[in-house]
């Protein structure tokens, strides 16, 4: 026993984030092989694709074909990413994807400059409107979302009153639409945090919204991604995304070393492990990352793909 | 302000570790070149070589040519690693490491059986008959290791209370001997640990033994190594082992994923963005570890090496 979450849920983003950042490009039948392969581990949702200017990010050019192509799992919701209007009217268009609406706002002035060219009042104002429009047009809003709420590659440290300022922004914007969000994900979209900061950050957002549930976006650029996610769960965090094989990473966050979110299948050993249930086959997912190596033409950072899963070789030790 | 160690110890093992493990041959001069960089990052412990049978270890027939090349820094411990007289004598022959004897046992029988060909019980009277020698020599024994603390691939789980009954072996050879240690040392070989492992070893062993200091040493095998690590900072541990970019690994793990100890250049970061302080100087330690890189020939795990240090981008940011 221990004082962890007795279970999490993780939402899968490697396709999305991956399939976005490899320089190379990946033909759409194997993205589609990926993702029905990570259909069959147990994972419920998983993003699959974003809806972005194809000349910006030529690797998601074919996220419609991609969306068509999958062959959809009882009980698994696909979901695509979009940063503006014609992003979502094409999501929309698909009919095959489970389509919510977010509430994003960003911690750093300098990084919505670079991500979305608006300030984060501009942002915030803009994420009023368009939550009135989700609501016009009969789309759920569940999910608040804040970019870059543990420090900025290009404006430092993030103040942790500011991240508590702007989750109250985000449930303001909620309110004032009479919608009722599921939980707000903090995004450590350029890998500033610490497992300290996570504490401080979620202890600092728990405090002030005792009842809100949270979700971390934790890339591992810096190596310590599982150790902040680990925080996490000591802070009793139960949302979480994930990439499998470590696919991926955010092709504006300026530096070489944009390393995806932390690794699926070595976060779902660290939690199984440590009794925190998951939902996931680990074997499966393990064989997923092997695909997505595959595909991508590359080693990928994750690391239980090649030490191998520990219930395996307890198993093995049983037999013999 | 936290409740982590306000400073730690790490002794850097990426020369030993590392050059054991690579498969093709490295130049001795490029290894000397690596020790004599790491020996100005700051770092004031650094086991350099292992004294091992060159027929098994290849890559380690060099080591007293190594010993006799680096330029020693002042305030910098040199030391090597062997398992058996043949290679203490060699150690000693060199006269220029810090040699001191280390009461080593292991967890698991099936582990010390493929590693020094002996059980739990035939390593615990060998311990004694060494620490005997190294006194009548004397030559200093201050350190006591497990192997295979936290689990291993042939036996699967240690029982916490096995971990408590052999640090207890392990201070009885010392007492029956008249010597006094300054830790024990609790090493992951196989990586089997997770955070809450950790927390539970280390507490236990705390609980018996109020007083002792213990330290880690951990390989990042299945990714978990950083989250580990902050898990023992949580505990207070102050002695980590680390290697420059991740390098190296146990060439006799028994698994193609072996892969090397935490990775010192992350660690540090991890540490020093907590107020941890290390004492190393991190822009340096990343030179070491792209260093390591150019040596190998090969991309290392080290992370912070491509990502960037957070202070320099705090440091350009004020500039700008």
């Amino acid at each position: 026993m221990s004082d962890l979450p007795k279970e999490i849920k993780i939402v899968e983003e490697g396709p999305r984030e991956g399939f976005q950042f490899e320089a190379g490009p990946i033909a759409t039948a194997r993205k589609i092989e990926l993702i029905d392969a990570l259909s069959t581990t147990g994972l419920k949702q998983i993003q699959i694709v974003s809806f972005v200017d194809p000349r910006r990010v030529p690797g998601m050019a074919d996220a419609e074909d991609v969306v068509r192509g999958i062959t959809p799992a009882e009980g698994v919701a696909y979901t695509g990413l979009w940063l503006n209007d014609k992003g979502f009217e094409r999501a929309l268009a698909t009919q095959r994807l489970k389509v919510s609406g977010t509430i994003t706002v960003g911690a750093s002035d300098a990084f919505l400059k670079r991500n979305q060219n608006r300030t984060i009042k501009e942002q915030i104002a803009s994420q009023h409107a368009i939550t009135a429009r989700y609501t016009q047009l009969g789309i759920p809003v569940t999910r608040g979302g804040m970019m870059a709420a543990f420090g900025c590659n290009f404006e430092g440290d993030i103040p942790v009153q500011r991240v508590v300022e702007l989750v109250g922004e985000i449930l303001a914007i909620a309110q004032a639409n009479d919608v009722s969000l599921e939980y707000v994900s903090l995004a450590d979209t350029m890998a500033w945090a610490t497992p300290l900061a996570i504490k401080r950050v979620v202890g600092a957002v728990r405090d002030k919204y005792p009842d809100l549930e949270l979700s971390l976006h934790l890339h591992d650029t810096r190596g310590l991604g599982l150790a902040n996610a680990y925080a996490g769960l000591e802070m009793g965090v139960r949302r979480f995304d994930a990439a499998v094989a470590g696919l991926g990473g955010c092709p504006f966050a300026g530096h070489a070393g944009a390393a995806g979110n932390i690794c699926t299948e070595d976060f779902v050993l660290m939690c199984e492990e440590m009794g925190v249930a998951t939902g996931v086959d680990l074997d499966a997912l393990i064989q997923c990352a092997l695909l997505a190596e595959d595909i991508v033409g590359h080693p990928l950072p994750g690391a239980v793909m090649k030490g191998g899963a520990l219930a395996r070789l307890r198993a093995a030790k049983q037999a013999s």
